[in-house]
């Protein structure tokens, strides 16, 4: 408690923008489970209603559990290094499982209805999206968590691992709104001309999906936020320093 | 000549990574023509042809062109940072011109076909990115180009111009992910799901898109390539900082 007390307190404008950021992510979510029940007739393991898992669980998992967890170096800046990347990679670890369960119920809706799998432009998109953010989080784990790789090694990678995960965000989102307009024009292409509810809720969504992606990549670009390393870090990377190849630690994440 | 000689030359990686930009840059724009003159017809003002215009101006205005326009820091890292701003403002004018081309194409077509306009999320993503693009080339001129900004003013604009110039790149790619999408389900609905050569140039263009994309955010997003103030600019944004409010100048872009 008396530490707390030391550790300087997050920038005010830091804050605002991350609550902004988590309410428009959970409307983001209220959203879309609105359009399922409103206008799709609702969520279900078993009949046509099987396709309706598949948009709810890909915005939870790869948009707004993804975000999320790239938010973490931004708002638990005076938790220690390791718990953070703990927090950091179980909450991909959620996305990933979350967005799993959208997949396979996507193509067990295909296959009870013999529906073709993998021609559009949004399963391509989203196959790549799915298995590079895997590819991301062993790469992670490798790196980071799993104590193998050397301190230089990992100070390579990290910018390179940082730029991807914001691509991979900026992708999910893109496949996304690929997949509001699919599901739109397969279900009220005669009629979204006519601005029918349906299809201005759908489109206020992608619009608030992107906006929840310029947040995050706002709050994840200003310097000014990045997480300052510290003191106890600032003085074990300095051992650390003059025990290895002399190279200069970088504290922020 | 011999000035010239004493300059340090681009990162070798840095050359590499733009070559395969403008190569793949150029590939979107020749697969877009031969969407739209072997599949689609080919392109006219006339007829059902003057939609084909819509989708080739904006992929070589809103992507091609705004991309370029965002690498002339790290390519002409040599030249004056004047001439250079200049160079900058004058592509995303071309790019600019060219988009609007484009919208005239579709409305125009819309108009003489009796469709609606400005309903679907592509349209709704489309006009979004056009206007923040021609608001955010307002911006730039008014502060980096026109004299009148104070020095401290440029300073701290700067980072939010560069960083909202990378996110409408990222809108306006999305954008063309959408209409990719919305044109495919317009006119092969039935048959994309048999992976004919029209759906599978289509979503090859998207991936290479999204690829486009990555390259110019990859390159523009490492610190190692930006551009290094020259040393005149140095020694006359010391005597700058002599004489105003004393702020530190960041030369690179």
């Amino acid at each position: 408690m008396e530490d707390s007390l030391a550790r300087p307190p997050s920038p005010a404008g830091l804050s605002c923008y991350v609550a902004i950021s988590q309410f428009l992510g959970l409307t983001v979510i209220a959203m879309t489970g609105a359009w399922m029940g409103q206008f799709r007739g609702g969520i279900a393991w078993q009949s046509l209603l099987e396709f309706n898992v598949h948009p709810l669980c890909m915005i939870i998992g790869m948009v707004f559990l993804q975000g999320d967890a790239l938010l973490v170096y931004r708002v638990f800046r005076n938790e220690s290094k390791r718990s953070t990347k703990i927090l950091h990679g179980l909450l991909h670890v959620l996305a990933l499982v979350i967005a799993l369960v959208g997949l396979i119920a996507v193509f067990d809706y295909h296959r009870k209805n013999n529906f073709a799998d993998m021609y559009s432009l949004h399963s391509w998109c989203g196959i790549s999206a799915f298995s590079l953010y895997f590819i991301q989080w062993l790469m992670g784990f490798s790196f980071f968590l799993f104590p193998g790789a050397s301190f230089s090694l990992r100070n390579k990678y990290k910018s390179h691992h940082v730029f991807f995960g914001i691509f991979l965000l900026i992708l999910s989102i893109a496949t996304c709104l690929l997949g509001i307009k699919e599901l739109l024009l397969f279900s009220i292409k005669t009629t979204y001309s006519s601005f029918v509810p349906e299809g201005i809720l759908a489109n206020v969504l992608g619009l608030l999906l992107i906006t929840f992606g310029l947040l995050i990549g706002y709050i994840l670009t200003r310097d000014e936020w990045k997480r300052p390393p510290l003191a106890e870090e600032l003085a074990l990377s300095m051992d650390f320093k003059n025990l290895t190849e002399g190279e200069s630690p970088s504290g922020s994440q």
